[in-house]
């Protein structure tokens, strides 16, 4: 039955993080933890949420890796016991915002991150967490909406905890944050911004909403990610890139596909998530093109591709046009590894809601054509 | 600054109603009330709705009024104190719904409802309310997805009270329940969701999210509003009108305009708001037509209104087809009535967020065109 879930409060302008003092103080929090990472710290970004936060002086911890880990959480935990601290600030992109979850996650319900893995059903069992507030210096995942947190644990597994309760209560978006991102970066993260608009077109669940969202996305993202791509500095850009990104998260709820099915079990090579969309969305765009054509029909109007080129080929122009790699090769990927990802992605359950079932074979097969 | 709020959790699909009991025990609630009025009662509609909440009994108050009064309220509390309610479930249009908001308002806040009042600030006060579960049985206002309450004190003066914390803690939404709806009253409700798209369309604020699903609203509202007026029992067109009316209150956030400006004093005539909005719409369409031009090209592409056509002009036409009355005066309203009408309608707040600012004049010659 389709199930149709927003709950977010968004502050959304240049210059946002002005109100994170207002805030803080609006949740009640005397004594909250930011969780960042060094890239935002060296960036001068944490310097200036650090400044927005007074008269209130947060703690740090900006030791998040990129693929946060449940020895970050632990970290994290010593600190707010040994801090008394009350609520938690995420700032950064997908790893500090995940981890900030698990932080208010734990520091509420007590216990292991193991103990809340959706694969066990621990999940369901999440109440009301601590006190949240979500700072995304990039414009990709769209996490800032989001009520899940990966995290590898401590035996090297992955644990994946879910709850609408886990989503933040507050998510500041301040374009200015990301004029600092290298092109490259912008368009690896605008990429996977775009993947989630049109992955979740292409999904067979209900949810109009949802649905006119990721179009909006999409349209967005293909006018503007060229432009921050090439123009780091140009504010609107910035501004359309994390609209676009955002929209993008809220549209998630949709479902995504075989793109992102292949993405996961390849992102534990230590690939960027987003570079390694890119590379996978022309071919399960082609994949697809028999069984989505109404969905297909609205990507080409919304990214305006006209009748003369292959929505697939289009794609494959748009992201080397970004300088982005365009197969698996030129991130180093073994082609031996390719048989157990395939497999891996047809058990993903991303590839449940790929509007045309995937086997391990086909999984294979789009791999293979993408290295 | 930009704010995007989307707070609500919505099951939505064709007997949506049975899930009415796992919500009722999913919110722990034991001893709910159910607000709602006699129309829904008389339909068989509250059977329904009280077989779904098996095993639980909940208590039924059924005497809402068209304009919800604070005399209401009371005969509610007295229920909720004498039976030791826990939460609240709306069953009905706006009018339950707004009632139910109170009813949660009061009963864990204590108090008189004028204490909350947004003109006095005290709906900045607002804390968490008590548990409530929307249900609409009507395609029309959005008022499940709302955060306000307006209703008539026992002064006779009217007392709106707003705040995030009244959303719904989840919306059923049935569309087999709007089976039953008349032809006027499904064209009448059905404007009054369409219209939520065309006026936030036009509003100068800035939600691109909401403004994604606004046109969502208006395309599905166009297509699927003269099939549910020409054939009630087409249950698809039940579905997209429901939709369509639950994208008009999601959309909401991103404020209305000069039509429901004009529709909030002259409803105090008692007539009725949809029926109101249909015969103003085309004036206010016509008269911001040289302000919000961006938007009107949208609202054209959204609705399929070829360029042969002033949108205006369509507008008229699509609720004369919908067998709506098209003026003021087939109402029954005093043309004396109309100088203190376009006053009141200046200084609504609504007013502010019309594209192409409108005085008490202008209001003036509006209501006049559309005698």
């Amino acid at each position: 039955m389709p199930l149709i879930q927003y709950l977010s409060r968004i502050v959304f302008d240049f210059g946002a993080i002005s109100t994170l003092g207002t805030e803080i103080a609006a949740l009640g929090l005397k004594r909250p933890l930011v969780v960042t990472d060094k890239g935002v710290s060296g960036a001068g970004i944490l310097e200036r949420a650090l400044n927005a936060a007074r008269p209130c002086v947060p703690f740090v911890y900006d030791d998040t890796t990129e693929n946060p880990t449940e020895q970050s959480l632990l970290d994290c935990m010593d600190i707010w016991r040994d801090k008394g601290c009350d609520g938690v600030i995420a700032l950064g992109g997908g790893s500090p915002i995940d981890l900030a979850k698990a932080v208010a996650l734990l520091s509420s319900h007590g216990g292991a991150l193991g103990d809340f893995a959706v694969t066990s059903g621990g999940s369901s069992t999440i109440g009301r967490v601590s006190p949240q507030i979500a700072i995304p210096t990039a414009a990709g995942t769209g996490a800032e909406v989001g009520r899940a947190c990966v995290m590898t644990l401590l035996d090297g597994t992955k644990s994946v905890a879910v709850n609408l309760n886990m989503v933040a209560d507050v998510v500041i978006c301040d374009p200015d944050l990301t004029l600092s991102l290298s092109p490259r970066l912008t368009a690896a993260t605008g990429i996977d911004a775009l993947s989630h608009g049109i992955e979740t077109t292409m999904s067979p669940w209900v949810n109009p909403p949802a649905g006119a969202i990721a179009l909006d996305c999409i349209a967005r993202a293909v006018q503007w990610l060229p432009i921050a791509v090439e123009n780091g500095s140009d504010r609107q850009a910035r501004w359309e890139m994390m609209m676009a990104a955002l929209e993008g998260g809220l549209c998630l709820q949709k479902a995504l596909g075989g793109a992102h099915a292949m993405a996961t079990p390849l992102g534990e090579l230590h690939l960027h998530h987003g570079t390694l969309i890119g590379i996978l969305l022309p071919h399960i765009l082609r994949f697809n093109q028999d069984h989505a054509a109404g969905a297909l029909a609205k990507i080409r109007v919304a990214a305006d591709v006209s009748a003369e080129f292959e929505l697939h080929d289009w794609m494959h122009d748009f992201v080397e046009g970004l300088g982005l790699p365009v197969n698996l090769r030129a991130l180093g990927v073994d082609p031996e590894l390719l048989p157990g990802i395939a497999e891996r992605a047809s058990k993903d359950h991303l590839s449940a809601t790929n509007p045309r079932p995937a086997t391990a074979d086909d999984y294979l097969g789009l791999l293979n054509a993408a290295l």
